[in-house]
């Protein structure tokens, strides 16, 4: 008995080590928690240090602003991982875990918006940035409002 | 006077947006530490996962685990720019302020070996991944001890 609950757990880790970076082993709830949290966290701060730029507050300098986007959007693959079962909690909803299509939808969006952003970043196209930007925003936004406790 | 400082305070934006990424603008100080205890929390998460393979408790496989120290990598760029002057706090002990240069060698040692650990997971070698996981390791652990509040 104990041995084979013993494999069912070294099957687990190498079924989630299989799948890579993107399926984070969390011993605890809260770690996972912990962590999707941090992922959000350095986005929003690489997301918001541009709005000075798509403001027109500071001139466009295409090369940072690039590096930032590519930053980002790796960033941007990391906290789902965080939301796998039996994580509820924190400040997210609980129709994460109800509503997963949904949820992974969301993140689709999220996904197909930063592909906007890169592409215009890429292009150093200061107008079409700030389209892509807002894009990304609402998309933020949008996920917010439904699947994060309002503060 | 009012125009001066406006424009003092334009060119330091300006200068931190030019430096990229690197240098994260932080409103507040409380943003700053939340920023770089965040990639602390991502690092940590993403070098920590990788020890049951270098324990050999799970199989190594090439693949996954260079994706993951290509990540450690980015991550293991951003927290230095939370550690800005006037930022002291959160678990950082005011050394890193009073010791800028033993701070930045530690940045560096890590840096270097984080780039032997990248390059034994290019090579597909588990016994010098094992090595160089171990050096990556006690770059954390001195860093910590010299730097970080004891818990």
């Amino acid at each position: 008995m104990k041995h084979a609950s013993l494999l069912a757990a070294s099957t687990c880790m190498l079924l989630s080590l299989a799948a890579g970076p993107a399926a984070a082993q969390f011993a605890k709830k809260e770690d996972a928690i912990k962590y999707r949290q941090s992922a959000f966290t350095l986005m929003a701060s690489h997301f918001g240090r541009m709005t000075p730029v798509v403001k027109g507050q500071v001139p466009y300098e295409p090369e940072p602003i690039k590096a930032n986007v590519a930053l980002l959007r790796t960033l941007a693959t990391l906290p789902w991982a965080g939301f796998g079962p039996g994580t509820e909690g924190g400040e997210a909803k609980d129709d994460i875990w109800l509503d997963e299509d949904g949820f992974k939808q969301a993140q689709q969006k999220l996904q197909d918006k930063l592909q906007a952003l890169s592409a215009a970043a890429d292009a150093g196209d200061l107008d079409r940035l700030r389209q892509a930007f807002g894009d990304v925003g609402a998309s933020c936004k949008s996920c917010h409002d439904s699947y994060r406790q309002k503060k």
